[in-house]
Formats: C-alpha cells, sequence, structure tokens
C-alpha cells in the first residue's frame, strides 16, 4: 500500500512516521509513506500556499493550484483509489473505515492548515472528507498520521502478534475486556483471581463477559441498545 | 498550562511537538509540555515496562509499577487537575471538552501501548479516560498529541488570529462556510459571486446561510434534528 501525504509542514511528520509500526511496516516494505511538501508545488518565489480569503474572514485559506499542481503530478504516475481530506466536517473516521481503507493500493491524504483550503478543491479534487473526530486542531497533520497509524496496522504482517489486531476494541463491536500483568498484588490492589486459575474455559468466558458488561456500560450505541 | 506526557515513545512526539503552534505556544511561555520516557521509571535492568497478561491473552501489558512510580513523582511536585488516560473505550474527545480542558492548570496524560495497560493503573490512578475516535491505534501517542494541539490551540494568544478559534467548526455547534482565496477563476472554476461584491452585510448572510446548511445536510445531529 502506498500512501502519499500532501502538507506544508512535512517536518511535523518526520518522528510519529519514522518510528514504532510505522517505520516498521515500511521497512517491511508492507508501506510506502511518502510525505510531500507543498510549497514544492509553488511558483512565487516566496513559496507562498496560502493567501487571504474572499469575503474577510479573519484566517488565511490554502490556495488551490499548488494542491491542484501536487494533486495532478501524483496522478500522473499512478491510479490513486482515494484523494483524502481531513476536515472535522468530513465522514467521522470508525474501524470498519479503517478496515475498508487498509484494502486500498494508492491514497493521497491531503491535510489542510490555516482556516481551511479553499473549498473548489473540496468539490473537485477531493474523493473522501475524513474527520477523525468531533474536535478543531491546528491541522490536518494529525489526523493524516492517526488514519495512516490506524490503517497501516492492520496490514497483514504490521503488528507482530496478528491475534492482537483481530481482539482489538470495536473489531467484534465490542470494547476489549480488561488485561492486567505482574505482579499479581501491587499496593494490595488484586488482579482478578479468575486470571490466575489456569482454567482456561474460565478464563475466556470471563474475558468475554467483562467485554459484555464493559461495552454495556460504556458504550450501549455498540450494541444498538 | 502544563502538560506532563508519559510514554514508551517519546521519540514519536518530538517533531509535532517541537513545530507549528505547539513549538510557538511553548516558546511564547502559554503552555509546557513535557515528555517524561517510562522506561526511566524502571527498576529492572533491561527497563523493561511491559510484561505478558495473566489469562493468556495475545500481545503484551504495560506494567502497573513503572506508571505508578511515574505518576507518583510528577504528583509530589505540583496538583494535577487530571491524570489522563486515553483509550478507545474512554470518553468520546470533543470540542466542548476541548474548551473546558484549555482552562486546566496541570495535566498528566498517559500513553497506553502494546495490548493495553494494566487495568489496575485504569482503576485507581486515572482521573478521566478519553477517546479521540471509534478506531484503533498502535498507541495512545497521537491520542495525547491530538488532544494537546486541540487545548493548546485555544490558550489566547497561541494561535495568531483569535478571531480565527471563534469562528471555526463546532465552537457555535454549526460548521464553519465554505473559504475561498485567490485566484477568483481557476480552470474555470469560480468563487461565489457574493464574495466578491464587496457587500459585507450580504457576505455576512451568505456565510451563515452556509454554515447551516452544510450542518443540516452534512451533520443534522449537531443542530438536535
Amino acid at each position: 500500500m502506498r500512501i502519499d501525504i500532501l502538507t506544508v509542514l512535512p517536518e511535523m511528520l518526520e518522528s510519529p512516521l519514522g518510528c514504532s509500526i510505522l517505520k516498521r511496516a515500511q521497512d517491511k516494505g508492507l508501506a510506502e509513506i511518502v510525505v510531500h511538501n507543498l510549497r514544492d508545488y509553488t511558483t512565487n518565489k516566496h513559496r507562498k500556499v496560502d493567501d487571504y480569503p474572499f469575503g474577510g474572514e479573519a484566517g488565511m485559506v490554502m490556495q488551490i493550484e499548488p494542491i491542484d499542481r501536487a494533486i495532478s503530478a501524483l496522478k500522473e504516475q499512478r491510479h490513486y483509489d482515494e484523494v483524502i481530506f481531513t476536515s472535522p466536517d468530513g465522514q467521522t473516521f470508525d474501524q470498519p473505515m479503517a478496515n475498508a481503507m487498509s484494502l486500498l493500493d494508492n491514497i493521497i491524504i491531503l491535510c489542510g492548515h490555516y482556516k481551511g483550503i479553499d473549498y473548489r478543491i473540496r468539490e473537485h479534487l477531493i474523493t473522501k472528507e475524513i474527520s477523525i473526530g468531533d474536535y478543531v486542531l491546528t491541522g490536518g497533520e494529525l489526523p493524516a498520521l492517526a488514519i495512516t497509524d490506524a490503517i497501516v496496522r492492520l496490514i497483514p504482517g504490521a503488528i507482530g502478534d496478528e491475534q492482537s489486531a483481530l481482539s482489538d476494541s470495536f473489531q467484534d463491536n465490542l470494547l476489549a475486556p480488561p488485561v492486567y500483568s505482574r505482579p499479581a498484588v501491587y499496593k494490595g490492589w488484586e488482579v482478578p483471581p479468575v486470571l490466575l486459575s489456569g482454567h482456561q474455559a474460565r478464563i475466556d468466558e470471563w474475558k468475554h463477559e467483562q467485554s459484555l458488561e464493559r461495552t454495556r456500560r460504556l458504550r450501549p450505541d455498540l450494541l444498538g441498545e
């Protein structure tokens, strides 16, 4: 899978793309993640990518031309399944969307910044608008990283133990059960005795009950209740 | 405001905390963001922070001891308003929560990793569990960054033009209107003529109508409809 990220802040993406699962997936050849500086697609000598909005709104707007040039240059090289823009008013990102996107071959993610992007970009160049949640961030870089992380970790081989991804929260519409590790008693706080019993059937039953109970209490919407 | 972030991957946070608004807010003394490596709070010679889960689940679990030691060490130095854990089954983060949190003095954000953290940490040490959305990420580092960005940018002076934050999506339960910048015509795609009219009252009316129309169409839930 190839992910091209278009941004005015390529340096912001360096450390998250350079460690943990995202680095490992790239090192293993499972994902190619390429960051492009939108300033490289400007034609003015100050490499300016933003300008004042028409109509006098506060804040600056990312202009259409460098973004169109960047997307066009990429599209000349390969077919893209989606050209994604991260925006708080996009479709809310969730695990089924991450699952579906992890099967795509090539995607572009455009990171907004400043007050927004020229709306004509959204009308003519973007195929999918995604919000990672109902809150406003300084730019689309963190959302692009979150989307990238959520989908790349689903590519078989990206995380060490594939069982681990399958038992994650949301994959079966249930929250994960509580987990515990050593020591069995810490400051008087004990691990539930069943987990130390060695009786796997009882342990599995306990975990399933805990998943159901936690989902009912914390997220009844996932059960359609 | 001071934000202490506890993580096993401090290097992952470097570039996002070192640029854009988060850097500026720190340089201006508006926010102090301190990243702590949980391995510095281990007592074993391999600086190991995780171990196998009781009961045989796949994946590794972050142990209670280094996390308790890190939180205790911080609490000895100052009062914390919240000790936050980022988890997909936490309370869903949104703009009202960001607004409220931007008024706090000191918070700790604990980033989970691997299969999860020992549940006793959540029961005894955490005061608030936050999810940035219904999807699973490799760790809590990107959620911690998203929460930090969302709240720090609301501190007066953090972003250049304060008007800009006030007119963001969600602050009035309306999505922002479309924005446009030069050129007025690009590849035949035109900016709405009203924005070029110079008639501010008409422009403001158009923007408000667009906000309402976009909210009704894309996010009727925000209007309680």
